[in-house]
């Protein structure tokens, strides 16, 4: 089973536990609407890529850690797309959830997805309780404030931010988590990872920067130029598109680097170089690596 | 210290720790907007009052318990707030959340609140690790889907829903949460507290129903007549004000047989009595009990 199949089959398992029966059933759609079908998964599959190479030892908890991780995504996505952030019409594809559930629906989702996160490390570590507390930590760490996804969108609420507080914040946090939770979900001190996490979030936020400049939005699944039209930084628009993709190879280089040693280092530097190229738009590519 | 002054010490001792600091700083004030000055937190002083009559081994772990508690009841006021919901100018005496600091620091704060309510959870459990699970386990059912105040508050977006059905997910899961919770801060089995939290929950939502038919929005902090106002079902407009005066005191003997045998539990059946005297408005008295 490929570890998109394996986070696909945890998703849907969770999604159709207890919780799911027996509560108000458009409430249940609309949380299954935003987590299906997803994206590439990326902050996942990377979460179970570290876990592997620290051996995961304990697979129930890597799938509560990385589903969780995904929730949590999720949830930061159906708040930014609501008409007070973003306004966004669609995502992934089709509608986005306040179009397709009413604004209600997508305030009350995302609060969902974030307790149903929670609930998912917690039930993975029934039979490992001792990893809870280090994956609670790494986790709360990641989408909570002053560091996290919520304090990255609330930098949108400030009068002056820098381009790397408002981006390590919002969406060099959830990368970080991702790895620090692999290793923790496998019994692994969960620090060595985090700069693996920060770099990868910076690259791949630099990637989407160049993607939302030079995009094709059929392909994306969500409309460009969408951080131009929200007076949002940008490091394409920053750099420029030559300057971008050159700042992305160095990022790139040194979050290869940033790979702790470990059993599975050479197979995890090869998930995270078909990553990044697998980010790019068409017919941008990256020179080195 | 009271249990008032130990719960504002624990919550304020909280959120000026390393959270508060270096992150985007109006979303820290809309989180102590929501926060301070509190109402009257009966349900951390619920859990708590439980955790004492079940022996206080951990006063620590009960404050991460009570206060967290009380995190999760501020974070689903600040989003039942929003213009989508029951878009309320006011709330505690003071301008709402979304009044006071705009759509997107209400959404973001009552996420924010949400995630530092597990964090206190964690950081409390670090000395007794094994309360943590227990711990995370009564507390996001009583938040999430299908029974918590998320699914409580989403039934309002269903076309059908009986009054039972939406009171008990809305505000008995809260009180559930706090007896059960204040019961494993303390090491005892959460699972016999519940029916106490139900009931509790049961005759608060009774109290408030006629408050907010009778009450004086001076002393409230907040308007009355909102139920009628949004269509909601409301216990003294289903069963006139003397029936729901009937219905409150049925409601309270039974919650005071719900008590578990322990050893504190005429201390607890006091603290019951006193809250629900406090709970009526002026003019409207309790005949029995």
């Amino acid at each position: 089973m490929s570890d998109l199949q394996r986070i696909e089959q945890a998703l849907s398992t969770f999604l159709a536990g207890p919780q799911a029966s027996d509560g108000p059933p458009r409430l249940g759609e609309a949380i299954r609407y935003a987590v299906f079908p997803g994206g590439a998964r990326i902050r996942p599959r990377l979460c179970l890529a570290v876990a592997r190479a620290c051996g995961d030892d304990a697979p129930a908890v890597a799938d509560g850690a990385a589903i969780a991780i995904e929730m949590l995504h999720c949830a930061s996505l159906v708040h930014d797309d609501l008409p007070c952030f973003d306004d966004a019409a669609t995502r992934r594809g089709k509608p986005a959830v306040h179009k397709a559930f009413g604004e209600r629906l997508a305030v009350l989702g995302g609060d969902g997805l974030i307790v149903l996160a929670f609930q998912a490390l917690a039930q993975a570590c029934r039979s490992r309780p001792d990893r809870l507390a280090p994956l609670m930590a790494v986790v709360t760490r990641s989408v909570g404030t002053p560091h996290g996804i919520v304090a990255g969108q609330a930098w949108e609420c400030e009068p002056f931010v820098t381009l790397s507080q408002y981006q390590r914040a919002k969406t060099g946090a959830l990368f970080a988590a991702a790895t620090e939770a692999g290793a923790a979900a496998a019994g692994a001190s969960p620090e060595p990872w985090r700069l693996l996490g920060d770099r990868l979030g910076e690259a791949y936020q630099m990637a989407d920067d160049i993607r939302d400049v030079v995009g094709d939005p059929a392909l994306l699944g969500k409309p460009v130029g969408q951080d131009a039209a929200h007076g949002r930084p940008n490091g394409a628009g920053e750099y420029g598109l030559d300057g971008a993709v050159s700042k992305l190879e160095s990022l790139l280089a040194g979050t290869l680097a940033a790979i702790p040693p470990c059993p599975g280092a050479e197979q995890l530097r090869e998930h995270v170089l078909t990553e990044a190229r697998g980010l790019l738009p068409a017919g941008v590519a990256l020179r080195a690596a």
